[in-house]
C-alpha cells in the first residue's frame, strides 16, 4: 500500500533523509569552525528526532519551555538551555528539573536574576540575553554599562554560574536578502564581541558568547568569534527559509498532506481539509496577496517540487484554499491529496504534535 | 489562595458568567423566532461547556471534523453537522458516526455525492454548500441550475436523505461596520430563500435553510425566513467582534492570562509568556500595524477592560510582545500576569485545548 492511500486528515509528512541531510551539514559546519552546536530543539519537538541530531554527535540542545525541558530530559537530554527569559512563576518545575540535569536559564534584569537567585535551590548556568537589533526582547546591546553590571552581579550572586551572553538575531527574518541576512549575522557577532570585551575590562573573561538563528547561521560562511549557535529551523526549513533563500525547496523537509473536498475551477481554486489549527496563519514573509504555504503534489516517495504560481491563499480553522494555475487543476481531484509546504515549519509543528516518516511509520511529537 | 496566585503558565481563562448570556441571549433571540438553533462547538470544542448549552434547551450541534463530532457523540449529542465538504478519505469513520448518532454532512459536487451514497452503509441527511459570497467554498449561489441539479441527484441517490442548503456568510467578517454586517446577512439570507424557490419549482419542496455567522447572526435583529442557524463564536467573542461592533468587551468570555517575563521601559514594552502557540497568529481585523490581541489586568474576580493603547504587537512561538502606555507599565512587573484578549478565540482554543474557570477549576476540551 502506497503513503498517501492511508492518509485520510491533515498529516504531517517528514523527509527523514533530508532532515539528516540538513542536520549533517550543520553539524559539519559548527565542528570545522570549532563552535558548540546546541540545536534548538522547538522546531521538530520530537524525541525520535532528536535521536538523529544524536548520530551526529550533538549532546546539548536548545528548548522553549519548560515542558519542552522535562520532554527532552526523560529522552536522555542532559544539557539543555531553556532560551526564553526565565519565568519565576515556575520554580517549583525550574528546581525539579535542574536537580536532574545541566540547566541554563537565561535572564535580561537584575530584578530576575536575584529572585531566581532567591529561588533555587541548586545552581543553574546563567546567560544573558542580549538585543542586537530584533526588538523582542534582552537588554540593548548598546547598553553596556547595564550589561556588565548584571553580569557581575549574576556573577557574585549564589546558585547563579554566570555563563555568557546569548542572542537571538530574529532580524535576520526581514533582512530582505541573503547578503542583507549575512550583513546581520555579522553586525550580531561583532554586537556581542563589542560586550565581551567590555566584560573583559570589568574582570569578567570567562564570558561565552552564543548566537542562533538558522538564516545566519545558514548563509554565513565564516560563524566568526562566538562559542555556540542554536538554530533550530533549519532541520526542516520551510517556505519562508525558501524565500529568503536560505534554503532549496529540495532542502524542506517537512510537508502537510491534506485530502481534497471541493474543486472550483471557475476561480482555479481547491479546498483541501487542512486550515489554520494544522499550519498556523504564518504568511510566507515578502509576498503579497498573503500565502500560508507553497502547493505540491504527492508522489511515490514523498512530494514534488512546489507547482509553479500555486500557494496557500487562504485558511479558516479547517479549510485550506488553493489556488493552482488552471492548467494544473486536473490533478487536484475531489478525494485526492495536496501537499502544503509550510510558512513557518516550527509552528507547524507545533499544530500537528506528530509526524508520518515517508515510509509510513508515525513519529511521536510532544504531547 | 486567588485564581491568579496559581497559574504559572499561559493559561486559557473562561468566564461561565459570561459565556452563559451569551448562550442564553442566542438562544432566546432563535427561539423567538421560530428558528432551530443549532451553534458550532469548535469554538470551544469542550464537553463540559457543551453542557451549558444543553442547559438552554439545545439539543443539536454543529461540528468542523470528525475528531469533533466523534468527542461530542460520546459526550452524548445525537445530532451533529459536520459543516466541512465531506472528505472522502474517512468513509469508515462516518459509516461508524452514522450508525450511532443523526449525521448531518455537506457536499457541494456531484461527484462527491456520488462517492459518499456508494461508500455510505446507512443513510445520512445531506445539507448542499452554498457560496452566498463569502468565496470560499460551495456552489456560488448564481448558479441555480447546478444546485437544481445536485438537489435532485441527491434526492435519488440511495442512503442520501436531502436536507436542504446551507451556508456561512464568512464575509460578514470583512464587511466593516455593523450596518454592513447586517447588509451581508440580509443579502445572504434572499439568496438562500432564491434558491429555495428555484428549487420548489422543481418540485423540490422540503429545503430547508440554514446560514449562520457570529456577526450576523448577533447583529440581525429580524434573523428573516431561514430554518436554522449555526453561529459559534458567540459564546465567547473576542477582539475581532469587539473591533467589528459585534459586542462589548464585558461580553468577550476568554482570556489568556500570561506570566509576565521582561519590561522594556525604553520603548514601553511589556514581554509575556505566550506566544503564537498559544494565541494563534490571527491579528484583529482592520487594525494597523497589525495587533493580536487586547491587554488587560487580571481582577480579583477575572479581567479588567482593556487598557487603552494597549496591544499585542507581535508574538513568536512563545513570546508574546505586548505594548502599553507609558503610565500603564507599572501595573506590568516581571512576575506578574497580563491578560490577553485574543483576536480569535476560535484558533486560541484551538491551541490550548483546555481552561481554568475563574473558580480556579480545570475545564477540559478535546485533545
Amino acid at each position: 500500500m502506497s503513503l498517501f492511500s492511508v492518509i485520510q486528515q491533515p498529516t504531517l509528512l517528514v523527509n527523514e533523509a533530508a532532515a539528516r541531510r540538513n542536520i549533517a551539514r550543520m553539524a559539519a559546519k559548527a565542528r570545522s569552525a570549532g563552535i558548540a552546536f546546541r540545536p534548538h530543539f522547538k522546531t521538530h519537538q520530537s524525541a525520535q528526532i532528536g535521536e538523529w541530531f544524536r548520530d551526529e554527535g550533538v549532546q546539548a540542545i536548545t528548548v522553549s519551555s519548560l515542558a519542552m525541558a522535562e520532554y527532552f530530559a526523560s529522552a536522555g537530554w542532559e544539557d539543555i538551555t531553556l532560551a526564553f527569559p526565565v519565568n519565576l512563576r515556575q520554580m517549583e518545575q525550574i528546581n525539579r528539573l535542574a536537580a536532574a540535569i545541566r540547566l541554563n536559564l537565561l535572564v535580561e534584569s537584575l530584578e530576575s536574576a536575584r529572585a531566581l537567585s532567591a529561588g533555587l535551590l541548586r545552581p543553574v548556568d546563567l546567560w544573558i540575553k542580549i538585543d542586537v537589533g530584533a526588538n523582542r526582547t534582552g537588554i540593548p546591546w548598546e547598553a553596556e554599562a547595564q550589561v556588565a553590571m548584571l553580569a557581575k552581579a549574576v556573577n557574585s550572586l549564589p546558585k547563579l554560574r554566570f555563563a555568557g551572553l546569548l542572542t537571538h538575531a530574529g532580524h535576520t527574518y526581514t533582512a530582505g536578502s541573503p547578503e542583507g541576512i549575512r550583513a546581520v549575522y555579522r553586525q550580531s557577532v561583532e554586537r556581542m564581541n563589542f560586550l565581551r570585551k567590555r566584560l573583559q575590562v570589568e574582570g569578567l573573561t570567562e564570558a561565552r558568547i552564543s548566537v542562533g538563528d538558522t538564516p545566519g547561521c545558514t548563509l554565513s560562511e565564516d560563524l566568526g568569534r562566538v562559542d555556540e549557535i542554536r538554530p533550530g529551523n533549519f532541520v526542516f526549513y520551510d517556505a519562508c527559509q525558501l524565500q529568503f533563500g536560505v534554503c532549496g525547496a529540495e532542502d524542506i523537509a517537512v510537508a502537510l498532506a491534506c485530502p481534497i473536498v471541493a474543486v472550483h475551477p471557475e476561480r482555479s481554486e481547491v479546498v483541501v481539509y487542512g486550515g489554520a489549527v494544522h499550519l498556523s496563519l504564518n504568511p510566507i514573509a515578502g509576498i503579497q496577496p498573503p500565502a500560508y504555504g507553497l502547493v505540491c503534489l504527492p508522489e511515490n516517495s514523498g512530494w514534488g517540487a512546489p507547482l509553479p504560481g500555486a500557494s496557500v491563499r487562504g485558511l479558516s480553522q479547517e479549510h485550506g484554499i488553493l489556488r493552482v494555475r488552471p492548467e494544473d487543476l486536473p490533478a487536484f481531484p475531489v478525494g485526492g491529496l495536496a501537499c502544503i509546504l509550510p510558512a513557518h515549519s516550527c509552528l507547524t509543528v507545533s499544530c500537528m504534535r506528530g509526524y508520518l516518516s515517508l515510509d509510513g511509520e508515525p513519529i511521536e511529537a510532544m504531547p
